[in-house]
Formats: C-alpha cells, structure tokens, sequence
C-alpha cells in the first residue's frame, strides 16, 4: 500500500465493493451514502477518451467510486483547499494518479479546464439545503459549505454541467425529493433532459429522502423513467441491495 | 340488494375492501387497479357540505370508491353515455343516489354544473396515451376514448381541474410516470403545487407503471413528499398492501 501522511483527526475508510480507500475526517468531510449510491447510478462508458467531471467533489468519493468502472479520465472539481488536499492524497493511496485529477476551484471556473461541451459525462452530489435567513447552518464551516448553499447553489451547479457536457452527454445527481420541483425544472431550462430517477427510501414504509437523477444533453423530454425504489434499512440491518454497494456481498 | 337491469356483457363487480359494487364490462369500460390506488390516495374531507368532482369518470369507479370516505357529494363527469349510463346504474345497486350524481357532459363542460373555484376535490384517472399518428388505439371506441387522448388532453383536464378547485382546494391524479415532467409541469402552470407522488411498481425490481399524485390550488412550490412506493406483485401474489386494499385484509 501507498504511504500517504494522515492530519489529526483523519482516518483511512474502505468502500469494501471496490476496495477503494479514501481518507476521511468527521471534522472536515466524510462520504456518505449518498456518494456511494450515485457512483453506482452512475453510467459510464468503458474507453480510455471519455471525460469525467465530478463537481461539489468533496474528498473525492463520487470520482474514486467511479474509477473502477471506467478506463477514462475523472476530474474532481472542489471549492474547498482542505477537501482537495484529503482528495489527492487518497488519490495517491489508490495509486490513481494518472486516471483521478482533483481541481481546486470554484465550479463556476470549470471551463479553465475543459473545452464547452466536451464532456461525456459529469457527477455531483450538492450543497442539498437552500440557505435561507432563518435556516441553522452546521457551525463547522467545512461541513456548512458541503452542505448548505454558501458557495454555490442548485441553477449554477446545473448550468455549469450543461456547458461542460456535449450533446448526449450525462448528468447524474443525487440530491432532495423536496426540491425535485425545482431540479426537474433547472435540468430542462439547461437542455437537460430528466432520463431516470431512482427514489431512496430509509425503510420501505418512508417517505425518499433522497433521489438519484440520471439527465441527458439535448434529450427528449419523453420517457422518463422511474427505477425500482431503493430501501435503505430493513429491521436494523442494511436491505440486500445496499450491502453489496457497500460490501461488495 | 337495489335490483338493476344490467346489459348484454355485463356484469357486477365488488370491491371487497368496502363492498362497493360495480357494473362492469369488458367489451366497454372495467375499472382497474388503477380507479382502486387513486381514491384510496385521495384524501377528501369529512364535512357534508364537501364538493368532490370526479373528472373523465368512466364506469364511476373512482366516486363511487370514495363514497365511504366522505358525507360530502360527489359528482362524476364523463363524456361517454353508454358509461354514464353504467355509472348511473351502479350508484342506484349502491343506493348512492343522494351522493353520488352522474353528468353526461365534456369535461370542458363542467362549469355548466358548479361556480368556478368552488369545489373541495378534484379526481381524475384520465386517459393515459398521447394521440400521435402513428399509435396504435384500441379498435374499440368506448376503450379507445378512456384509453388515448382522443376526447381530451392532459392540458384540458389540469386546467379544467384548476378552474374547478377553490383556492387550497386539492387535485387527486393518476397518470404514467413516462409523463411526470409534462405532468409537473402543466400542473405548475394551471397554480396546482404538487405536493405528494406515490410511485406503483408492479414488482420491487421492476420500473414504476403507474404514479399518483396529489398537487394543492396556490399552494407552495417547495416541500414536495414521495410517499413509500408500493408495490404490486410479490412473487405471483398480491402483496399484502394491495390486498388489502381489494379485499380489506
């Protein structure tokens, strides 16, 4: 295994599925589920010449998760110069530094390093809550920023994908059934045509808390289509389903 | 039992959940799941003096199926006379005659019957499949009218929908998920909010076929619930949710 320094308060996780490692901090930024969930909704193709944009990349989880399935390049694109720091350093702990590069950058700076509409396919897992007056932010600023709309919002993560993405080109988001209104909305004033929805449900008798987007680059706007659901929990244990994202069995 | 003349092809249904019984006919009109998911969906109030309005009404299932919910009034409309004829024989086997009413009219026609923005609940199993030349309509008229959007459109019945409901008044629909986007949106523009989906696998690894909604008259944009999805068959078996919804156990 690759040697990589760790700070205080960092700790090497596993994703069990694919072995890959990523450095983590509950101080600074986990993954969570949601990471997990959209690199397995994700459809990528195979060859060697397809571009990767994951946005709002975090530590880099979407990208790493990512990597197996793909033989193409994966740019992780993050605001936060701590987050870009954990992220290419789990990078070199999987010894993907000629498949997985991490940007440190705003996203609405994301055409610095890609042509308009040369990307085949861009991820992103958002800040999910609208910052409103009243709304109570995490204290962490790491954390707040990850989570909450301070640095950048639904219409420019959605509009800056569209200018990345060729025609045809993917997005896949996961993101809030509460906004889904909204995102619908955003995706088709942005020529992006919602594909695929996937709803995550805790237990089968819950409402989703969180929804999977598949959306497609000048696209039709017919034909949606809406996946069989995803239960988190069953009893107490994970459901089948979300252990082999998890375990691998 | 109300004795009632019934037609050649016809015969009476029950559903055993609330022992409603029905004039059904294969060769005209026979509810299906579908009438069953949406009135159990809808919630109406309790209150006599409640106006509820079933849209594109067909054989009179969905009003019918409500009745127990309510001591409100419910009035079917449907185009079609030979249903409005079943409907109305079907209302008199269930001695509903003092709350269910059948209209034979357009729907476009509907404010001939209440004051615009005075009704309580709106429901409608419209006709599902688009008019496009070269699809492929049932060679028989009666099913081919409930079937394909040859007397009406989804444009047509959401705003008559609208017209009809009071300010916070509420809309019940059925519909195909394939028509989400079109779905969310034309509500949208006629001031209904949608505020609840339920999403109708036929089976837990299978893509959704049906999807209900419930959407509010100038209600708020945000705050969107998907329901626990629900699921059809469980090997070749009703699962217990619908069964009980059939049958009451």
């Amino acid at each position: 295994m690759e040697h990589v320094e760790l700070l205080p308060g960092e700790r090497i996780d596993q994703l069990y599925q694919n072995h890959i490692q990523i450095i983590q901090s509950d101080e600074v930024f986990s993954f969570s589920l949601d990471a997990v969930l959209l690199a397995n909704f994700t459809q990528v193709k195979q060859s060697a010449k397809t571009q990767i944009v994951d946005l709002c990349a975090g530590n880099g989880a979407v990208g790493l998760f990512l990597s197996p399935k793909t033989r193409g390049q994966i740019t992780e694109i993050e605001i936060q110069a701590r987050l870009c720091d954990m992220a290419r350093r789990s990078v070199q702990l999987n010894q993907l530094e000629n498949q997985v590069h991490v940007k440190h950058a705003d996203l609405n700076q994301s055409l610095r390093f890609f042509g308009k509409e040369t990307v085949d396919t861009v991820t992103v897992n958002p800040p999910y809550f609208p910052v409103q007056a009243t709304s109570r932010k995490n204290p962490n600023e790491h954390l707040a920023i990850a989570r909450h709309e301070l640095k950048t919002n639904l219409d420019e993560v959605v509009t800056m994908a569209s200018e990345l993405l060729k025609p045809w080109g993917k997005l896949f988001m996961v993101h809030r059934p509460d906004r889904l209104l909204e995102i619908l909305t955003t995706l088709q004033k942005q020529r992006l045509a919602p594909k695929r929805l996937q709803f995550v449900h805790p237990r089968d008798n819950r409402a989703a808390n969180m929804v999977l987007i598949a959306a497609s680059k000048d696209g039709q706007a017919a034909g949606l289509k809406v996946q069989p659901p995803l239960i988190v929990y069953d009893q107490d244990h994970y459901t089948p389903a979300v252990r082999k994202l998890l375990y691998g069995n």
